[in-house]
Order: C-alpha cells, then sequence, then structure tokens
C-alpha cells in the first residue's frame, strides 16, 4: 500500500488528528463549581481586574492559532480552507507532541489582506501567539509586516520565517563539511515566492553579500518587468553585479543552489558549471528541483531536499515547534532577525558533526526543539 | 478555604482549564509522513476533489467553535474578551466530558454585530458548529438571525436556547409534581434579554399561551417606551389582556415566576398573591430572585434556582453538550424549535418521578446528554 493511501486510511479511522482535552476534573457537582459556575466568575473577575492574569489563569500562555486561507497550501496551491486543514491539524499534532504547544488550526474563507489582519486581531484576546501558515505571496508579507506592528503577541509566518531558518541550518553546515566560509558564499536562490525571498533576506542579515534571485521570468534585477513590490524591494539588495538573463547565467561559479520552486529546475550540466564543492538544497515538495543521485552524478559537495526519503530533509517541522515555545516561554513580542540567526545557529550546532549526509538532524529528534527554544528565549 | 479562591487556584494551578491532544502518532518519520508531508497531500487533495470528505478526514465533524465578544459574561456584564475566557474554557471541559465534542473557545475583541457575523463566517471552514456565547441582547438575537440563514452548520445561543430548553424541561416536571397544565398556566417572565425573550419564544411555541413579559421598565406591552425590536415583537405576542402596571400586578393569579434577572426581585407578597401551588424559577446568577427558603415558606409548591448548592438546579450545562453531540451525529443544519421542543422533553423525561425536590437531573448526570442528543439527532 503506497504512503498516499496508508495516509488517507489514517486520516479516516481517527477522523482527523487533533482533539481537545480537559485539564480539569468534572466528576461531581463540586468539581463543576470550581470549574464553571459560580467559582469561575471569581476568575473572571480577577482576569478583568488585574488583565495579565489572562497569561496565569487560563491557557492562553500556551495556546497558538495556526491561520491559514487555504491559498498555498504545502506545494499544492490554492486549493482552499477545508482542503488545507489536514496540513493545519499535522502542524497542531506536531506542535503538541514536540513542544507541548497547543496549537488551534484555523482555515478561514476570506484570501483579503486586510480581512485576514483583522480576523487574526481579532482572536488575540485567545492566543499567546500567531502562527501564519501556507499563505500565497506576496499577500503574506504584507500580512506579516503590518500584523507584526499591530499585534502584542508573536506572529510567525512558518512558510517565511521557518523555512529560511531551517535552510540556514543546513547552510551552515553544508560549510561545516565543505569548508565554504557563509559570509563568502556566491549564492543562487531559485523561486522568489515566501520562501525564496524570506531565505534572502535571512541569509543577507547573516552577511552573506553575493546572492542571485530567479524567477519564472528569469534573474531578478532592478527595472525589470514583472516585479512586485517585494520583488522590487529585494532586487536592490541583491545581485551586486546586476546581472541579467536566466539561473543558468547566475548559476556559473555559485557555490549554492537553493531551489524553493519546482521539479526539474537544475540539471546535470549547471551543476558542473558552478564553482568546486557545490551545494544543493533542491526543496521542491513533493518533487525536488534535481534528485539527490543526479545532483552528487554531477558533482554536487552536499545535496538536501524536503523529503524524508533522503539523507538532509530540509523541513520547517525542525523549526516551528521550538520557535514557539521559545516565544512562549520568554513571553517575546516580536521575532526579530537575531532571534531568526540564533535559532538557525542553535538548530545547526546539535549536529556535532557534521558530514555530507547529516547535515541537520532529523526531524524526530527532540534535541531541535529545545536548542530553538532556548535561543528564542535567551533573546 | 472558600469556593472562589478555591476556583482561582484551580486555574493557576492547571493554567487554565483545557489542551490540544494529538489523534496521530508522531514517533518515527514514517509517522511523521503520513500524518504531515509527503502522506497528508493525498488528503488535502481528497477533500479538495470531494468536499464532503471535509467531515471525515479531519476533524470537524466533531469540532465546535465557542464565540464571545465577552459582553455579558455570565451575570457579571461586559467584561471583556480575556475575561471571559474561563468561562469558555469551562464549557470547552464541560463539551469534551460530558459529550465526547471538541470545542474550541474564541473569545474575540469586536463587538459589532457585522464584524462578528463576518467573522463566524470565515471561520465555518474549521467547524461543525457554532456556539454562540454570553453575547449581549439584543444583539445576540440579530447576530444569530442572520447566522442561522447565511451558514451551512447549525448555530446555537446557549444563552437563548440552552437557557429556554433547560427551563422549559424544568417546567414540564414543576408541572408534573403540582398537576398543573402546560399550556394553560400563566406565567411570568421577569427579565427581557436573551434569556427571557427565548424562554418566552420556546413556551409560546409549545402551546402555553398567556405570558407577561417584564423588564425593569415593568411589564412589556405594545407602546410602551424604551421597547428595543425584539420587545416590541413579543410584545404583540405576549400579555394578551394588554395589560400595563409593574411584575407585581402580573403576578396577580400567576402560576409561574420566571426569573432571569437580579436578586431581590421577588418577594413573599407577591408570591402569596400567585394561584394555587405557583411555581417558582429564580435563576439570577449568582443571587437569586429570592432564596428558596424564603419561597418555600411564602407558599411556593416548587422551587428552581441556576444554583449548585440548592435542589433543582436549572442550568444550561444540562443542555449544550447533548444538543451538540446530536447536531453533529446527525449533521442538522439547523436547530428548529421542534427540536428544543423535543429536546426539553427528553430531558424533563429523565427523571423517572419528578418530586418538588428533583425537577431535573444532576447537571453531572450523563443521561442528560444522550437524551437530548437523541431528541436532536431523531428530528
Amino acid at each position: 500500500m503506497d504512503i498516499k493511501k496508508k495516509s488517507i486510511d489514517l486520516h479516516k479511522k481517527n477522523r482527523g488528528k487533533i482533539e481537545i482535552k480537559s485539564k480539569a476534573p468534572l466528576k461531581t457537582p463540586e468539581d463543576l463549581s470550581m470549574a464553571y459556575t459560580p467559582g469561575v466568575g471569581a476568575v473572571c473577575m480577577e482576569i478583568h481586574k488585574k488583565p495579565k492574569m489572562t497569561w496565569e489563569l487560563t491557557n492562553r500562555a500556551n495556546q497558538v492559532a495556526i491561520v491559514t486561507d487555504g491559498t498555498a497550501i504545502l506545494g499544492l496551491g490554492n486549493i482552499g480552507p477545508e482542503a488545507g486543514m489536514p496540513v493545519m491539524e499535522g502542524k497542531s499534532a506536531i506542535f503538541k507532541d514536540f513542544a507541548d504547544v497547543d496549537a488551534i488550526p484555523l482555515a478561514i474563507n476570506t484570501t483579503d489582506v486586510d480581512e485576514i489582519i483583522k480576523f487574526v486581531k481579532q482572536i488575540e484576546p485567545s492566543f499567546g501567539g500567531i502562527n501564519l501558515e501556507d499563505i500565497s505571496a506576496p499577500r503574506c508579507f504584507d500580512i506579516l509586516e503590518r500584523l507584526e506592528k499591530e499585534l502584542d503577541i508573536p506572529v510567525f509566518h512558518d512558510d517565511q520565517d521557518g523555512t529560511a531558518i531551517v535552510t540556514m541550518a543546513a547552510l551552515i553546515n553544508a560549510c561545516r563539511v565543505t569548508g565554504k566560509v557563509m559570509k563568502e558564499l556566491k549564492v543562487v536562490v531559485n523561486g522568489a515566492g515566501a520562501a525564496g525571498i524570506s531565505i534572502t533576506r535571512l541569509l543577507m542579515s547573516f552577511g552573506v553579500k553575493d546572492i542571485i534571485l530567479c524567477d519564472s521570468q528569469g534573474i531578478i534585477y532592478g527595472g525589470r518587468r514583472e516585479l512586485n513590490k517585494y520583488k522590487k524591494e529585494i532586487a536592490k539588495k541583491t545581485n551586486r553585479k546586476k546581472m541579467k538573463g536566466w539561473k543558468e547565467d547566475a548559476l556559473v561559479g555559485a557555490d549554492v543552489f537553493i531551489g524553493v520552486s519546482k521539479s526539474k529546475q537544475l540539471n546535470k550540466k549547471m551543476i558542473q558549471s558552478m564553482n568546486d564543492n557545490p551545494i544543493i538544497f533542491a526543496m521542491a515538495n513533493p518533487e525536488p528541483e534535481i534528485f539527490p543521485e543526479e545532483a552528487y552524478n554531477a558533482g554536487a559537495a552536499v545535496v538536501g531536499t524536503g523529503r524524508s526519503d533522503f539523507p538532509n530533509q530540509i523541513n520547517n517541522a525542525l523549526v516551528f515547534p521550538g520557535i514557539f515555545r521559545g516565544l512562549l516561554d520568554a513571553r517575546v513580542k516580536q521575532v526579530t532577525e537575531k532571534m531568526k540567526i540564533s535559532a538557525a545557529t542553535a538548530l545547526a550546532y546539535t549536529v556535532k558533526k557534521p558530514t555530507k549526509n547529516k547535515i541537520l538532524p532529523k526531524v524526530t529528534d527532540k534535541n531541535a526543539v529545545k536548542a530553538i527554544a532556548g535561543a528564542i528565549s535567551k533573546k
């Protein structure tokens, strides 16, 4: 039986993947009078008198909303909120199992930027943090930027920041394996959506200076046609030689290929045009830009993908549970670039001796959660 | 230690009352590939292709949102969404424990009718039903009416319908005890908010014809000052003798006093002016309109309150878990008056031989859930 059928069967058998559990005993009338009326009235008034008691007397301090509009579910595209729910429930199950975070999936049926922002602000009183999920670019950038300003609780878009952090961690260790120096890398990022732009931003924050970003129209440079606001902005900061052309041109002499695009975007010839010991992250899902065997045959030094069936799985699930554990524990209001770099570094160094077949811990390795949560809550 | 302090301590110790529990195993990379990527992609596409699979492959079929704006929390008034959360978590814990329903509390920070309606419509894809909670009148009537029209899942305002159902059940059994006949009762309802108006409507649906509704300005009659749209509407259908004056006037010769108002609204003299064997439901919380001892001394035949420390607790918690269990099981789209009457009748008849000290089962008696769920899902 293949994995698709097995997965559908699992979901059908369990009717999804999460449920509510009560933390209060409710056996006797006295139990009820404490957890509910009349006792609960005093608890309400305690919060009404001292608003910060919201963090002590309800589950809010451990509770995160996973908000999606269903427009960019995995690599499946705009399949709608109902169809996106299995991914959200999966994240919720991982949140609880890996980091004891209570995450509530909310798949909503609006794709309007202002409405999504208003929605998230409306639910703020019930949550300690917001995990935006699978919202398509460029809307996701606007939404994240505005919510970071307008909310008093932290907000994190996993497809932007989560992907950027795990990619940076993988790159740190790929450098440890190849002896390359991060700040001197020549990087080509293929795909300029939520992930590609966020990876580029984070690598620049770290000090990587030579990055060229490509989309389906080729290399991104200032003044090119078909650039949205975010691509225009990033065009000013990347591609310092103002190169024009296609990814084939950008890759000549490059150290790193980061693919967040689609299958068959990279081939042997392109890899052979790169610098010695090229690092290939072919992260498209479910089919990578190039399969590992072919990349190694072409001379790649380290290859990572998004998949669990090859070594070096570069997956957000390594990141988001620890990020929120740290944010909630330290009651941090905003996820800064510094925190993201600390988290990536901490994640990388959970691997004592990285090799070309182990640049990241396994997704089920709970040291990742501890390391990332520690890095966030220290900041 | 008093109950207030005990309740605050319980909430502090547990940090609230609910948490998430994963239903999917997540120990191995294979587990992850089924509950999350890549396996979950097939589950998403299954729902995308056949939208009704949302009910089979996610927890939606068992999931309810408890939505409040914090404007009418218990008898505490408009204390805001954060301070309302302990009540919502209490309901969630009761939902799970009593009826295995997964209810997600969403306390939101808007009190605007249109915004609340929009909010609920936005979350529809994630839920199998909506429990509106502690939203003040008359806004709650508009919200419920419009949502019933505009949603494809059932919506229930517990403070309206839940209170009406449990009150009707109590009244059915008070009639069994006193030998009075429901349809011939002369009823005075004191308090014309969400509960008072809904109780009146439901009793009328059952066939009770002689009802007088009073608010803080006295008896409600057509043309009186200070009537909102809903009071105007109910004024046309109640008070058939077009009586004016105060509740003291209305109570003369009445069979039943239903108080959903505040403490000290009823006294000995008023009870003595009522018909023989008067039925007194003094449901104000935490302090009833009159205490049971005083009411019995004045000649009451049956007395009920909202409190767990007297016999005959008339509390919504007897109703809402069973209502949603039934709605979800039968995938009912709308809660009709017929269903409410069936539910009330079924609840009443869980008590084989009602007595003046037992007109309702105890709140912790799970037969209530079964009886009500059965009544709803049969319709």
